[in-house]
């Protein structure tokens, strides 16, 4: 009876593993859990630059196509336009809130025939409740309703991390002010 | 005769935990296999605005240095020339091929004395076939026949995807249009 | 007796499996050990285009906001100044030690109050030490000693490396050069 046990321990084990460790294993298998180890959700602001609004403004157009400048977005559904941006990070959905940190980066609109973007950019925070940043890449099909980017790594309390974040835009106004509502999901913790 | 048993069982899961998990174990050690678990090759085009082709243009410079503009590639090598693009992905070779997906982002020519790109993009799929993107980022020395970029993220069937793009210019006409092939290989799969 | 030994073995590869695995695992837990798999030191050197140095420059302004242009940093401690660049890369701090590397992308300074900038680049190698690239991205507020940003994937040597690079401005001469010293610390390594 005793190595029908050991069988079954060698078993368990096998099967622990082949479950548990699929990344490591560097299998073709679908890993079999997508729970966050951590969820955070913030706001950020952006108040575009249009040559009228210096003091509040906190992203500007840097690069343009032939047919646009730096102080109005261009036509054909901003195609080209390239902004970057110093955002404030809330904690709900008030502009005016105490910001918790700051979204850095640049966005770019790359599709001509509806509004499409793609972002590069970091959340940096240095409060006693966050330090370190969090590093976000991805494509933004801005006119559904929520999209998903990557987060593709961290630094500080969120050391090389990774994991998505799910955008929805939460207000627009005209051409000056947007804001969006991310909401960050790790699935590497370190 | 059973302890003995017991000690090979024991023996061979340490070594198969050793050898099975490497990267979680955060060793120093390379990880034993190279393997794919997902291959996927696409080709995608790009038609750059010239200022004579607006209709069919996928593709339009937005940042330039000062010695040039937005409708003409720069000297020295297209040197600080920035291009915004979205550009369709077929299966095959075929400029015509009914699109499987957009390739949307950015690219840069970064060296003056040769042609070298660096490259922020996603390929960014909606069809029955594919539902997600796949984020890139890396350095194109593209005068070499085959060049490996990053897969830094994706979302969608690509969740939290990793792997290596090598890319492969597949053809070339002036300065108005290239085609890539894209050999991605995944090697991160949840 | 016997199975008191084999309820100790299991419990023991266990506990191996659950503290070595926890990344694999998708687990909340921290990763227990923060030792790099693989460490390296480098500088970069960066010489800025400002239209008098263009056999020297390294880096040239490609956008920059409706109060800059391309030969002059703006003002507002550059904010909205985009920069392409192709720098050397050397093993100490001497500009003119041969370089065993580029150092190639971009990088951005966006924010209005205080120098901070966001860096999207590889560095490229091709020499009998080293060969393939490694990526990085994120944050960069210059004005701290030392800042962190991700690494985010790599190929050849560095093939689907990931960690955390930490950067210190070694030197800073009025607005056109800069050396950066760079401190690799790879977590992840294949």
């Amino acid at each position: 009876m005793l190595p029908t046990i050991q069988t079954s321990a060698a078993t368990f084990f096998l099967l622990f593993l082949l479950v548990g460790c699929p990344a490591a294993l560097g299998g073709p298998k679908p890993h079999p859990h997508r729970l966050p180890c951590k969820r955070l959700v913030f706001y950020f602001h952006d108040v575009l630059y249009n040559g009228h609004n210096s003091n509040n403004a906190t992203a500007t157009i840097v690069g343009a196509p032939a047919w646009g400048n730096t102080t109005l977005l261009a036509g054909q559904n901003h195609f080209g336009d390239l902004v970057i941006f110093d955002d404030p990070i809330t904690l709900d959905n008030n502009l005016r809130s105490t910001p918790v940190g700051r979204a850095q980066g640049f966005y770019l609109y790359d599709k001509k025939d509806i509004f499409t973007a793609w972002l590069g950019f970091s959340f940096v925070f240095n409060s006693t409740q966050h330090k370190g940043s969090i590093n976000f890449a991805g494509a933004d099909p801005l006119m559904n309703k929520t999209r998903d980017i990557s987060v593709i790594g961290g630094t500080g309390d969120f050391f090389m991390s990774r994991g998505v974040a799910t955008l929805m835009t939460d207000a627009f106004e005209g051409e000056v002010y947007f804001r969006l509502r991310v909401d960050i999901k790790l699935y590497e913790c370190w």
